[in-house]
């Protein structure tokens, strides 16, 4: 078979994946916004069936033969392809090694999982869901047997899966860096004489009047909603149910109100990514983000770098003033800006201020680790937690639901992913170094006007899709490798200048 | 095979198959909702996708023999699975004749073509989606050509596929009847001198309140919003997604707040029916309404005959006076009931009265059966539209958005479909002139609380699900078949009372 026709053959495959895939992430969309709560049965039954669908296509002879036809003609296809040939087969052997009936069980034990993890979160009950998230964790580590160890441990094969050549040596290293550096300017800070006023933080907004903040800060940043939508969830998320359907959620706390104000730009961080990917490699794996990673590295830019600055705060304070008079006429763009860089240790992980946010990453890190290699069981889980807390932050969750129970990933399987979080932080502010060189940012950001931060990015990094591996994409837009002092720069430039540090 | 392992793998594959429908179901929910048109595209290809497979697996070789399966076992199977068994060999046969190919094609242009009349309809613009309509026409054709004619035609095909055993015979006779009572009926009332008041009707009432209002007729109907939700939609229908899932939508028009009611009712009607079907029967095809003619009896039964019955009006309108006390504060409930039954030839069919509805099926159904023939071609629809309608109803559409352009249906190729509401309006009121006898309907209805209607539905009709053929249905419900006189009966007798006839 010649380049051509198996190109044509492959594309025509992923298509069909592509449609699957779509009723998945509408499917979930929906249960995780406004499905009825009680027809989640019947919900994770057809995500079960649809992913299954999708696992035997993955896995069968036929699919193996048109990536064969691709590898087959290597010399003759586009550097596009070659990636795409890459990609494609190192997720086929790895999918190849679950059993289909396993794979299927797995699926709808997440999708319960998820749900009960919902109910425990909401009356504080972690026993509830501890039995589905023991049967989570014994899956992960029996697939992770059959993928097979990567430099010594299953935690890394599962740390490639979510950013490529991602490793625990790695990761150690940096997250010593950052350490290094953040702890003592975090103990700096808690010296601070500084007063940052946070009363009006706490001031009921009515759902309404925040929903009008969130589609406001939405268009601001750039947000499409002509190819999206904003909707409510337990935990925010973005997800890209088509090319022209990107849509984010957030949740309205009703004294918290901030709370709602950072997930949408967070969220619109992560939908302006994937509403700017390339066309040219639409209906392709390549019309995807980097990584887990840089996708975080866009909606962690957005809600802190451009969101979190003194110029954005005046930019949009006015109008939310405007759009809660009451709880905001008596407070000063200054102190809005202060409130919204304030820096302490918490409880919340989505909460927390860019300066502990680490902290509660590696402290997932660790755990996960541990829960991989069978130092840590799932029943210790809410003690481990609590003591890791007090130990890393100074802090003890009062409730599981403002502990171990607070986000929703582990519920799902996502385990092995959370590092790339504090990754994406660092990538932000390493691509905020490099854009500075091209752009004023700070004046764009006071103009009102953002599309020229959207375009550079656009131009610089979405350009690419998937088609280079996050290392090189990192190294294509700033010309060096991952390098975490860029982070903890500007984190020591912004916050001394804040809280006035020698 | 034994029976058993006969209705184990029946049932198997059924599962697989519901999925699928789950996802069609809720692709299309949102695409008619809140999903963005920028999207079209990717959503029918989607659902082209899934219905293809859908496609592929019911006229599978394997399916074949699963039916089999159980017609080798017919003398041990229960009634319920021999009534399965008999729908999956009809639905086999008939799909069967319609290549993957091009069936695939068909439901893309399906989609396609309601995306343009959606748009068409708001433009006022027949021609631009002519082109769509004409291969639609084109494919029913060929299709039924595919399926072969019933009785002489294949619009007899298309009958029996929406309403076992219907014909045009049979359809002829039963508008004969109705055109005889119900026109000289109509005409009484055009020479009435009863003065109804229509000015607060047109008084524009806010989407707020008028959302207010439609979640509060429905709950007072019994329609349970913790299975189900309500969104907006360019027409209103119900999509049944799950057991625990059954949406409805309405349309909010600001100066007709009655529409907005009254389809909340109508719409409420089709779910209150799927939300209390058998769950004997879940997970099979007996989990269904007995025909396309009795959901739509139980939606017009709630629509018209409790919904706007004087106790109904009674019962809401001080709810109704209360969300909108500027517009409606100065109407009596007598204005409002007398409002609700104004009967008048109008250019709409979902705003039109009881009285000239079916003048509006009638039409309808005769352009179908000419188009089918031949006798009648696509591009001259708008004119025939406005001809018949002078006609019928002496009224003649300004626009095409107002005329040929207003329904929904062809656009999706829901041809020969029409008629069932017809029916539908005639089994309600033969259901309820036996319900009568079990129930004093009036002093339920003013007692606010409708459940012993419900029940009694749910008793007689709901448990059944698709087990029965309609005709058996209406027989064992009401001691007789379909008969179009019980229809006339309650419209002689209301509208007579209303408008002081001798």
């Amino acid at each position: 078979m010649n380049a051509k026709q198996a190109q044509k053959d492959y594309l025509e495959f992923y298509s069909k994946l592509e449609s699957y895939g779509y009723a998945i992430n509408l499917i979930s969309f929906d249960g995780a916004t406004e499905g009825p709560k009680a027809a989640y049965e019947e919900r994770a039954k057809a995500m079960g069936t649809l992913l299954t669908e999708i696992h035997k296509m993955t896995t069968s002879d036929a699919y193996d033969q048109i990536i064969k036809n691709l590898e087959n003609n290597r010399d003759k296809l586009s550097p596009e392809f070659k990636r795409i040939a890459a990609i494609e087969r190192k997720n086929f052997d790895l999918s190849k090694k679950i059993p289909t009936e396993e794979y299927e069980e797995y699926q709808i034990l997440c999708s319960r999982s998820e749900h009960f993890w919902e109910i425990a979160k909401e009356k504080n009950d972690f026993k509830s869901w501890e039995p589905y998230l023991e049967k989570i964790v014994e899956t992960v580590k029996k697939f992770g047997k059959y993928y097979g160890e990567k430099d010594g441990s299953i935690y890394n094969t599962y740390l490639d899966m979510y950013e490529e050549d991602a490793n625990v040596t790695q990761l150690d290293e940096f997250f010593d860096i950052l350490k290094k550096r953040i702890v003592p300017l975090v103990q700096k800070i808690q010296n601070s004489n500084l007063q940052i006023r946070t009363d009006f933080l706490t001031r009921p907004i009515s759902k309404k009047a925040q929903l009008k903040m969130s589609n406001y800060v939405l268009k601001t940043i750039g947000y499409d909603f002509k190819r999206g939508m904003l909707k409510e969830s337990v935990h925010p998320f973005t997800n890209e149910i088509s090319l022209n359907d990107v849509r984010v959620t957030t949740h309205i706390i009703k004294d918290m109100f901030m709370s709602n104000l950072f997930s949408c730009v967070h969220e619109g961080g992560h939908g302006i990514y994937d509403q700017n990917l390339n066309k040219k490699y639409a209906h392709t794996p390549l019309y995807n983000g980097a990584s887990m990673a840089f996708h975080e590295s866009q909606s962690r830019f957005y809600e802190n770098i451009v969101a979190r600055s003194k110029e954005f705060c005046d930019l949009i304070f006015p109008k939310l003033q405007k759009i809660a008079p009451k709880q905001l006429g008596d407070v000063t763009n200054d102190e809005f800006y202060l409130a919204s860089n304030k820096a302490e240790p918490s409880l919340i992980r989505t909460e927390s201020d860019e300066l502990t946010y680490c902290l509660h990453i590696m402290l997932r890190y660790e755990i996960e680790k541990k829960l991989m290699s069978g130092e840590y069981a799932v029943k210790d889980l809410p003690t481990i937690w609590n003591n890791k807390m007090k130990e890393y932050l100074g802090v003890v969750p009062p409730t599981d639901t403002k502990g171990v129970l607070q986000d929703m990933h582990w519920s799902d399987g996502s385990i092995g992913y959370f590092f790339s979080y504090a990754v994406g932080n660092a990538y932000s502010a390493q691509i905020y170094n490099t854009m500075k060189k091209d752009l004023d940012v700070a004046s764009i950001i006071s103009s009102g006007n953002l599309k020229p931060i959207k375009d550079w990015l656009k131009k610089h990094i979405y350009v690419y899709g998937s088609l280079l591996k996050p290392a090189e994409l990192i190294k294509e837009v700033t010309g060096e490798p991952l390098n975490a002092n860029y982070y903890c720069d500007y984190l020591e430039e912004k916050f001394s200048k804040i809280y006035n540090l020698k």
